[in-house]
């Protein structure tokens, strides 16, 4: 054993670390299986003084380290490539429910489910809602800045942060957990670790907001001929009424997701089918959903439209959504793609970018859905149905419909992050200048880069 | 004349600069005349390009610079003391307006009721709103993360902003005016710049999110005994409807603005006055603030409340409450802060405070009103009614009033900002980390120190 592991393990205790391979293996597995990483050595720190001395220890050592959370990141930020690898599994208190200030401080380690749960008890809501949940934890979702289905309403998480504890390069503490609504005082620090991807330092706690509970949600969903329709119909939307979601699922998302997913029903005909869901109370928010779908058909926007008449059905309509990730992977060769464009473009970016992906592949099949109310679609090019492609053109496809998004004002990534996979790509569509001061804040805060150094930048 | 200031009169041109001390005299008085400022040359710059070139050529000569908008800031941030004067007003643009994509382009001299009305003429809100609004401009706002009567439902300017442009200390340009939505590849730049007072860099624009214009606003004024209860319904109305403000007025503050401000009337009745205002569909909403009011009144929470019948009584409400700066000026000697709290500890500041400054001043005046629902209270402590008070215990009122703040987990600059009047004090109430980064961050971006060196930190 190194000296610095003999020192790592010594501070933090039998049930702090572990090198044995077996027990870190499933740490280096990327969920998707399309990264697996290697480490030395696994630091389980159970605190913030712990994971202080780790960072200290190794900052002593110039080694470098990966910090995870719940390992269900998107674009391997998590998984190290023999960096010591330093789980926050172990910090996983909630610290403190404060119902008055709307607000709760919760540790880096704990899954985002158990936030919802506690804020539900203090008849609350945290209303950051996504498909891994269960185990994603709040340290991740900052580092990544994760979003959802509610971003609309509520924002990301940067917009939920009222506070954050973080261990800086050097292993000293920055700790500011206050649950102010307004502090003017100099440079709003919390921020330099939002969707930092753990490079400049390791976020163990924060402070988030609560919201009150809503009494009810009001779901349909209509069908509208193309993208521009369905934009016109979320302007209606967002005046009409308390917009909670407002989603957007192309006839391939649903086909592909029905005939993969057991349970999983069509809602609609319809070549798009938008998800719109008002929050508040029932009685006026449903005349209001019926006088939108209502005008919107008399208008010829809409072609089709239902609500939800029990809770029974309005999972229905989320459940063929939320199972569009899995949905289309067993369709063979295929490539994902996590663009946002200004809401305005999103017509051009779902005419331009399959037109693109067709002459690169002809008889791709397109897969678009996600939160055309914030610009965000998820774009996934599958394989011609039938056997396994075996040319399938991976990287000019996801390269095509990058630009694409680009040329529309648009970014690569909208909500999973940079991580190990877009990396590379990143200068091609960064202004040098944004690209020089990322690399000066790294080398002012983390001079010695030992902080994700394989990350981001 | 210097070889600098030749060099920015040839690039600037002959409206972009003036040496004349009586035309710069104006740039120099802090408006309520607590400080008066001095500079040799007064740039004015019309374009991003010109603020590089200006920026550039001090930087060269390692000469410092001021920057300013519509100079109303309350903590003599923009008021140069021997640097160079860089005027944002000709940079007076509205460059883009978006209603698709809700959003508009603003370059930093824009004053804000000009946003205010560039979005109206498509329908939608931009939603701060403050008393100086009629000359503060998007540049200071931006600089000093402005707030106001709107924050609890619509955040303060960071949460307003979608993208920024700046210009850096060495003159270069980061250009980030995209109206995404959502877009992590990489560290947030612009938070860097908004509340950072000038001292990292210049805003010379920015896209602005916008909102859908509500269809009507409900006001009412609510009577409550003490601030506990203020809290208290301050969650229920959280509750009950889309809250637009929730303020909160104590008697002192209420009567010295009718006494001193013509056509100020005093709404209610009570110690302590709610102004509360739901924004929405009429009809609903008029019901829901009815049934709050009435069971808060039947559950002894409310003394007694009235709901405006007009738009003439909603503004007679909202009058009062934005006179009271201005109201309790003729007072006599005072001293204000404008500190947050937690919510929750609104209560104990309100006791504890008043009871601080009547130790150090018997017979002491509070002035106390503001956002009670995001914590942050204006509170003035003004001397005893009478002849003007010889020796009115100024700093030592406000350094209790501060750790006061402080001690209940609070802020001793909720929205005002650092600027000049606080920097001193601020090493009292951050921990030494955060002032270490914040140095950090200030010797990575502006190792010269050119950038409102007398700011902040």
């Amino acid at each position: 054993m190194s000296d610095l592991h003999a020192k790592l393990a010594a501070r933090l205790g039998p049930k702090g670390w572990t090198a044995d391979q077996e027990l870190i293996a499933p740490h280096l597995a990327e969920q998707r299986g399309r990264l697996v990483g290697e480490s030395p050595f696994l630091a389980m720190p159970a605190s913030t003084e712990e994971v202080g001395a780790a960072v200290r220890l190794c900052a002593e050592a110039g080694v470098a380290i990966t910090p995870q959370g719940g390992n269900t990141g998107l674009v391997g930020g998590q998984i190290p490539q023999g960096e010591i690898l330093l789980s926050l599994k172990r910090m996983n208190r909630i610290r403190a429910v404060d119902p008055v200030d709307d607000s709760l401080i919760a540790e880096a380690g704990v899954a985002l489910v158990r936030v919802q749960e506690a804020a539900t008890e203090v008849d609350r809501l945290f209303p950051l809602s996504l498909g891994s949940q269960g185990s994603a934890t709040i340290g991740g979702l900052l580092s990544t800045n994760a979003g959802g289905v509610h971003v609309i309403r509520y924002g990301m998480m940067r917009d939920l942060t009222l506070g954050i504890e973080a261990v800086l390069p050097d292993g000293s503490v920055l700790s500011s957990l206050s649950s102010l609504r307004k502090n003017n005082t100099g440079y709003d620090l919390k921020q330099l670790f939002i969707g930092a991807e753990g490079t400049l330092g390791i976020i163990t706690a924060a402070t988030l907001k609560l919201f009150p509970r809503p009494a009810a949600h009001v779901t349909a969903v209509a069908a509208v001929k193309d993208p521009a329709a369905a934009l016109d119909l979320l302007h209606r939307a967002k005046a009409a009424g308390p917009l909670a979601a407002f989603e957007l699922m192309n006839r391939t998302a649903i086909a592909v997701t029905v005939k993969n997913i057991p349970g999983a029903r069509d809602p609609l005909a319809g070549d798009y089918v938008c998800l719109i869901e008002f929050e508040g109370e029932e009685a006026p928010l449903r005349a209001a959903m019926e006088s939108l779908l209502e005008r919107a058909m008399a208008d010829g926007l809409v072609a089709d439209a239902a609500i939800a008449l029990s809770e029974a059905q309005a999972k229905a309509f989320w459940f063929v959504r939320e199972e569009m990730g899995p949905g289309h992977r067993p369709e063979g060769r295929q490539v994902s793609c996590d663009i946002s464009v200004p809401v305005s473009r999103v017509p051009d970016f779902i005419a331009q970018a399959p037109a693109a992906a067709e002459r690169l592949c002809p008889g791709v099949r397109i897969v678009a859905f996600g939160h055309v109310g914030d610009g965000n679609i998820h774009f996934t090019m599958l394989q011609p149905a039938g056997p396994p492609m075996e040319a399938f053109p991976r990287e000019a496809l996801q390269a095509a419909a990058h630009d694409c998004a680009v040329k529309l004002g648009g970014s690569i990534s909208a909500e999973h992050g940079v991580g190990r996979f877009r990396r590379e790509e990143l200068p091609r569509f960064k202004s040098p200048e944004a690209l020089a001061l990322m690399r000066t804040l790294k080398a002012a805060l983390d001079p010695k880069r030992i902080m994700n150094p394989r990350v981001l930048i």
